[in-house]
């Protein structure tokens, strides 16, 4: 999925709300802001929204010399994933098919805002959020393809989700899958390292890998071997997020066996998906040949 | 008002959003919108964001060469809005206050984004609007300020709402004061233009004038001697939409006689005010002293 115009106001709400999470001093703000300007131009126009996206929050990175300007809000989003996680596994397993409610939640993970929300009205907001029909829903082909699998890898999207995404680890393993499951390598917005694999108790349950670099999405020539090799063997390939779909839909690395697990957040992923902003989607990817 | 970072994204996306309406070609939009970049870390950070928007509206006019961006939104919101105006004036005659009906219709055409909405939503959307309550309501102390007024100037916003003001016009017409309305002296975004006023009527209703430029809300160094004199003459200002209150609260050119007549469509507008987003605001200007 290529960049649009309209993707520019997006980078500097990202790189104004990173600053703030960060708590960068107004003035040095300004500053960074106005250097991150000058170098959108340079940036390249048929790239992915995740991949420009990344260089920018890089060179904040940089500027700002704080290593992970979310640390604060990506613990506190486990904490309140992990405080619900009881409750959560026990409706997966009071369901009438598990496979299913754990990939409800693992998009219920990515949708509520965690570290917002009263423990209260997340609770609320979940059982919500399992009642939204999607709008796009390939979980008999999912099913289908996930009897005759052997390796399944989830590529991963944000700390807090990660924790709603054990779950459907552990159906998977129900299902005498052999599962990886993916983070960054390094910290970029509040995307899910390994401290929050391991906040999540996932290396107890499946293996862990990282991307080998610390960008929105996947970016294979900046992939570490150990990520790729992983997704060659993958007989299945759960993508969630938009930034993984901005970057793997339609290319020959996801196949034919990759789904997009995502909300579409953004007017253009939800345009180029077909749906409306803020409709659910579980989609297998389509080969552009 | 002074800017803030949080303003950037929004520069931006007012360009793009002129660039669409004005159908710049996809690739002279890229042009433009690069060297729109360059530009904005050398703005004044002390401005107000409407003077700032002003200049990066004028330079995106300057290269794409075209007049005036939005002239057929224009046209078009000004069609709909008269076909509106014969049940809107029914409305206000068979109101108990027609004076608190026509001020509340002068908001509604602030809201109702006219040239999307299909006729019949129209009408709805303004039945809607008319039956939502004021945040901030200071018609009381308007009401009392016009008994004893002689002049009045209306400080206008867009097109298409300028028809709905012409009814507030007629109300204060009605009551024996002296009106005077104030346009831009030339195109920028969607603001009203003698051309409006004319397809609204108002210059056979009162004295129109113009504010001197094309630049978003009031700008005093940059302002027409007229303007300046209308200002400084009324006995009563109605000040309508947020780049006029963004420009214009807390000054000693608004003095205590100048009431802002919005929605708050901004998070900075909004939280300036102590107030929602989307809240409807009728507030006597606050002096600082």
């Amino acid at each position: 999925m290529q960049v649009s115009l309209e993707c520019v106001p997006c980078y500097l709400r990202q790189v104004l709300n990173a600053m703030q999470h960060g708590e960068i001093p107004a003035e040095e703000q300004g500053k960074i802001l106005d250097q991150i300007l000058l170098e959108i131009p340079q940036l390249d126009k048929t790239a992915t929204p995740a991949l420009n996206s990344s260089l920018l929050l890089h060179r904040l990175q940089e500027m700002a010399g704080v290593g992970d300007l979310f640390q604060e809000a990506k613990e506190k989003s486990n904490e309140q994933a992990l405080a619900l996680l009881p409750l959560l596994r026990e409706m997966v397993s009071e369901a009438d098919w598990p496979l299913e409610l754990a990939v409800k939640l693992a998009v219920a993970g990515n949708i509520v805002d965690l570290g917002i929300l009263q423990d209260y009205d997340l609770e609320a907001s979940i059982r919500q959020v399992l009642h939204e029909p999607f709008t796009i829903y390939h979980l008999p082909a999912l099913a289908q393809d996930l009897r005759t699998a052997r390796k399944v890898l989830i590529i991963g999207d944000n700390s807090g989700e990660i924790i709603f995404d054990s779950l459907l680890v552990e159906q998977l393993l129900a299902l005498d899958l052999e599962v990886t499951y993916s983070v960054k390598a390094g910290p970029i917005l509040n995307d899910a390292t390994r401290e929050d694999a391991e906040a999540a108790g996932l290396p107890r349950l499946c293996r862990v890998i990282d991307t080998g670099n610390n960008f929105l999405g996947v970016v294979p020539e900046r992939s570490g071997q150990e990520f790729l090799q992983a997704m060659a063997e993958a007989d299945v390939v759960i993508s969630k997020g938009q930034a993984n779909y901005e970057s793997l839909e339609g290319t020959e690395l996801a196949g034919e066996k990759t789904y997009f697990l995502l909300k579409a957040k953004c007017p253009l992923v939800a345009a180029h998906l077909g749906v409306e902003l803020g409709d659910l989607v579980l989609k297998k990817n389509d080969l552009r040949r």
